[in-house]
């Protein structure tokens, strides 16, 4: 039996967004929406991306099959510990946060048991540097990876959550996702590398770049496409990145201090031929056909 | 009376973009190209970038009222050398290269001179991380600045050559460029900050990525945008950034250096209130209207 009842508590950008894919890919059920910020739960409403809002995110949760958690992993995980008592088995939780370690962890002995409803978390590699519904696209992930992370806790929820987990699975693939199940150490440890790095690394550029010339008519005129992309994701919200510093922090700060010191043996060796080999090392990383036609 | 004959010494990615955009913007007169790789000319000739093909390039030169200079910054450098006791007043060279201070310096005493043809130093802040004229695009510089450097020298050079300067000026603008005229020092310094430290930055970044997972199949199928775009410059040619790293050294060390200590500061307050800060400094940056629909 199909879903016929999801929650999305958390209509910003990604919520959003999935609300648009699952419509515009055939899901027959019905969608309520739940935002803390009204004006996003209205824009998500008019776009399409809900059938209807509620101010009651509780009941909206009881009510439905599948309930999807939204937004800053804290609030994510604020509601993992809500959402607990007031769930049973033969519903299922999914979110979208970047971090699953933490997730994971506060699901164990709240969810995944024989009474309870199951947790599995997910994690679409897709988003906008510009957050909230208005900006919402339904064809955000196609192409995209969506990364489940089970453990030997969501491997054995109830048979009736599993099957609704089993039917969840199914729509990334509609979406166009490549649809892939990680351990939630290693998705925590990957993504640091290739998400929370990248933006870290874009806000630090931008952000110096701010305070080395803050007039900026100097500088903005002149760049191109180079400054454009590596600055991108300086606009991105302080509010979805606090708790992924917060929750990922080793990870991230090790890649961090990589980055620091190879840029140190760059600028050390910028006249010797050691530049060479960096820049064979990295031609070689983006020959990957991963690249090709992006 | 307007430029009749143009010759390219190389038709690289450049080069060969410079033909196209000359001759889609209306140029009437006649190109004729040389590069040292005979496919490079050949692939040139065949996108109509060039009308015909040398392997004189002195000849060409002497008998060309504008020479434009593309390539490496040390191969512009070495014919700025070569051209200057065979070329005279009336005539005009200019480049594309990517860093101008050396080039300038290079030019006194050999070019704007009484009995010397001109020397105008540009660069068009456009490019692609391939090279290769089967790259090149007649729109690449479309909506991009393209810096000139004037110095005490050019502005004096033979009223002959000038007007050729006067006319070459133009173009740029036909191809829907910002044009800037900078001081060579002030333009190599603005241009570590917005294009070299891009550039050094994705590749250091996608090298240290190509160590860390040699197999990359764990690491790539989860990557997304941010991947993509912050590491697109890895696949830059060693060759023309090696000339950069030698020959603006300065300005880039210092540029990769203000990065580190960046990154050093965030990383050691991933879990302090200085995270907002950074990230509300990176929001101002790209709040510019500089960045909207781009």
């Amino acid at each position: 039996m199909p879903i016929e009842r999801i929650a999305i508590l958390g209509t910003g950008l990604i919520g959003a967004s999935v609300g648009l894919a699952l419509r515009s890919h055939g899901f027959a059920g019905n969608i309520i929406g739940w935002d803390p910020d009204s004006a996003e739960l209205a824009a998500a409403q008019a776009s399409g991306a809900i059938h209807a809002v509620t101010s009651d995110p509780i009941t909206a949760a009881r009510e439905s099959q599948l309930i999807l958690l939204s937004g800053p992993v804290f609030t994510i995980l604020e509601w993992l510990d809500r959402l607990a008592p007031v769930l049973q088995s033969g519903q299922l939780v999914t979110d979208v946060g970047s971090v699953k370690g933490a997730l994971c962890k506060c699901a164990i002995g709240r969810y995944n048991l024989v009474h309870t409803a199951g947790f599995l978390a997910g994690h679409p590699m897709a988003g906008k540097e510009v957050s909230g519904a208005a900006n919402a696209d339904g064809d955000l992930f196609a192409g995209a990876a969506w990364l489940f992370t089970e453990t030997p806790e969501s491997r054995s929820m109830h048979p009736a959550s599993r099957a609704l987990a089993d039917e969840w699975h199914m729509w990334p693939e509609k979406f166009g996702c490549r649809v892939l199940d990680l351990d939630p150490a290693r998705h925590d440890v990957l993504c640091a590398w290739v998400s929370h790095l990248p933006q870290y690394l874009s806000t630090a550029l931008s952000a110096l770049l701010e305070d080395e010339f803050p007039a900026k008519d100097e500088v903005l005129p002149i760049g191109g496409r180079a400054l454009r992309e590596m600055t991108r994701l300086g606009a991105s919200p302080f509010s979805m990145w606090r708790d992924v510093a917060h929750t990922n922090t080793e990870a991230v700060a090790a890649s961090l201090l990589a980055l620091e010191q190879r840029l140190a043996h760059l600028r050390e060796n910028l006249k010797t031929p050691e530049l060479r080999e960096e820049f064979e090392k990295a031609n070689r990383f983006r020959a990957s056909e991963h690249f090709s036609n992006r």
